[in-house]
């Protein structure tokens, strides 16, 4: 299933659609009490849609950038105008890494090209990101259903078996779902292809604080699926996984550094920590696009500061049943957002990547062809 | 500064006062947006003030909970009331160890009293327990505010003295304060006597969901008492940690195993991992009625489950000034909400009782006296 065809066909729901001369999406700030969509016509839209995280999750920012350069190319398409338009869509989000690469990619892509024939040109490249990230993101599934068939398996040998009555727990934080990326998700796609292969599973979900990913857009689309899942506070994954409640963790990246260090939505590496603590596997959903080989490890990776409003404050539904906001933090007193952390590679049992799974490291990296579309 | 000798002299702001025959305190789930006193007159206000937290922190609740039992006995003092109104009062919150210790004191007090005699020597046991409290925090605040000025030695020693642009770092979890205890606070209480001493310091406020302790009320009691704080997703607290941005962590506990594992609000334990993986000292402030010697290790501490509807809402301020409440998680979604975690005492660098720092261990924990008032 593609991208490109997906109109056409039957296929995984898809998070960007193309129609007619602009992208369809879905308003995911308005998530989850109302179900928007939010049309992109022209690069500033795109722009805008990345930095207010109307769209967000490394791959699916990396795609609608892509897309947003090609509308770019439309207004106008020399060499200092392709230019401009890759740099005011680079600068939206810091650390997510696949948002220069798909710019990059495109603009590596176009740039022989006579000015004319460039407009069109990035849009097919564009079209061939998001095609990829759909592949990339079913190959994903696969390897780590495989992965969490093997701790199902294990429970089996320890008398645990995985059964309607004892599903398998895994835990993820912030949304590496469908919601974004293309489609399949990255974290969730393996939990999407054992549900789909009729295996007994429960997701707990981060609430993934400040802006609430894991209990506004994970629960959303696990629920959506008919996923089984369970929203608990940021705090309350390492109690869990003492008390062997916890399977397998599986989260998402935004950049990966050349030694396997990664970088994720902020509170990854506490879970990381308490994983290691109890021995339950922690493994990273990771697209090679996501990979970073010119960073040696995550201490280059920069990490995002955003709005200390987001922890000041809370978004969510009032009583009336609208979108609302409250103050959580007495007036006058100061917040601080990082909203990124950097795991070490050290922490990471396996890289889940298009190709498989490998290790957290610049061996295990090295053992991965170079970046290609695997679908 | 005792509790009993507090309304005729200075010393420090009281959490809980008695005025005529009743006590008076402030209503903590309406804080930080509105300061309210809150009256309680019987028994059955004591409970419901534990229970809807009102009052809450361990040594606050022991020492409410010693006042509800006297205010029990005198409707009926007879050991069939006073068995009944003692298992009232211990259901209205299991992890906290202090409320049970301060209802047996009571109970052993009067016992083996005239029934007639009995209200007025819980009273006096009540205020005893409360004074003690008092005395307890201010004795925490010494030790710990010792190894806190170890801490900006060592920085200092090590090129980076401790200044007003540089001031000692510290992260806390939930709320430790002076709201949670009679006076001081025990995590707090170092923090205070090194603020008053004139050290610099900055306070990392997790902000603690689901019931936001710390954005709420250590945010409100350090703004309120000068001292400058930043408030944090809990999420946070590991990559600040990474980066040397925290000199110490210092929580309370609810409830501390013979063998020094603590257990606390949930999330305590996360950051335990995080500071000992940075190499930053966990300090738990521990009074030691919280020690629970009749427990050999932290798996027999009952962990409290609250109601969901804390972690699928969030309470605040709206726009128009007036509390109210979100749902931040989608219709239909279950969530879980355990209260507290366990920290296992390998990451505990040292319990800060009032006779001392001590390991978090049997032995240790064997080098303190028997319970006994310090002041």
């Amino acid at each position: 299933m593609t991208f490109s065809a997906a109109t056409a066909r039957a296929g995984p729901p898809l998070t960007l659609r193309v129609h007619g001369d602009r992208l369809v999406t879905i308003d995911q700030a308005r998530l989850p009490f109302e179900v928007i969509e939010l049309g992109l016509r022209d690069a500033s839209d795109c722009a805008h849609a990345i930095v207010t995280m109307q769209v967000r999750g490394a791959p699916l920012i990396g795609a609608v950038a892509g897309f947003g350069l090609a509308l770019a190319l439309r207004a106008a398409a020399d060499d200092t105008a392709l230019d401009a338009a890759l740099e005011r869509l680079a600068a939206t989000r810091p650390t997510a890494v696949n948002l220069r690469w798909a710019l990059e990619r495109v603009r590596a892509r176009v740039r022989p090209l006579p000015v004319d024939a460039r407009a069109a040109a990035a849009w097919d490249e564009a079209v061939a990101i998001a095609d990829e990230d759909v592949a990339i993101n079913a190959a994903i599934g696969v390897h780590g259903a495989a992965l969490l068939r093997g701790v199902a398996a294990r429970r089996a040998a320890a008398g645990r078996p995985v059964d309607a009555a004892a599903p398998l727990q895994v835990l993820t934080h912030c949304n590496a779902g469908r919601l974004a990326t293309v489609a399949h998700g990255t974290a969730l796609a393996p939990i999407y292809a054992l549900h789909a292969a009729g295996v007994p599973l429960h997701v707990w979900v981060d609430e993934t604080r400040p802006r609430n990913q894991g209990a506004s857009l994970t629960a959303w689309e696990l629920a959506d699926a008919g996923v089984p899942c369970t929203v608990i506070a940021d705090n309350a994954g390492g109690l869990l996984m003492r008390e062997g409640r916890v399977d397998a963790v599986i989260v998402g990246c935004d950049r990966v550094a050349r030694n396997g260090d990664v970088a994720n939505k902020i509170g990854t590496y506490l879970k990381a920590l308490a994983a290691r603590d109890s021995g339950v596997p922690f493994w990273v959903a990771c697209p090679t696009p996501t990979v970073d080989r010119s960073l040696a490890d995550g201490a280059a990776i920069p990490i995002e500061y955003r709005d200390p409003r987001e922890v000041t404050h809370a978004l969510g539904r009032g009583a009336d049943g609208t979108p609302a906001e409250l103050r959580l933090v007495p007036d006058g007193v100061a917040a601080l957002n990082p909203a990124f952390d950097v795991t070490p590679a050290r922490l990471v049992d396996a890289l889940i990547t298009e190709h498989g799974p490998c290790a957290a490291s610049e061996t295990g990296l090295g053992t991965l062809p170079p970046f290609a579309a695997c679908g």
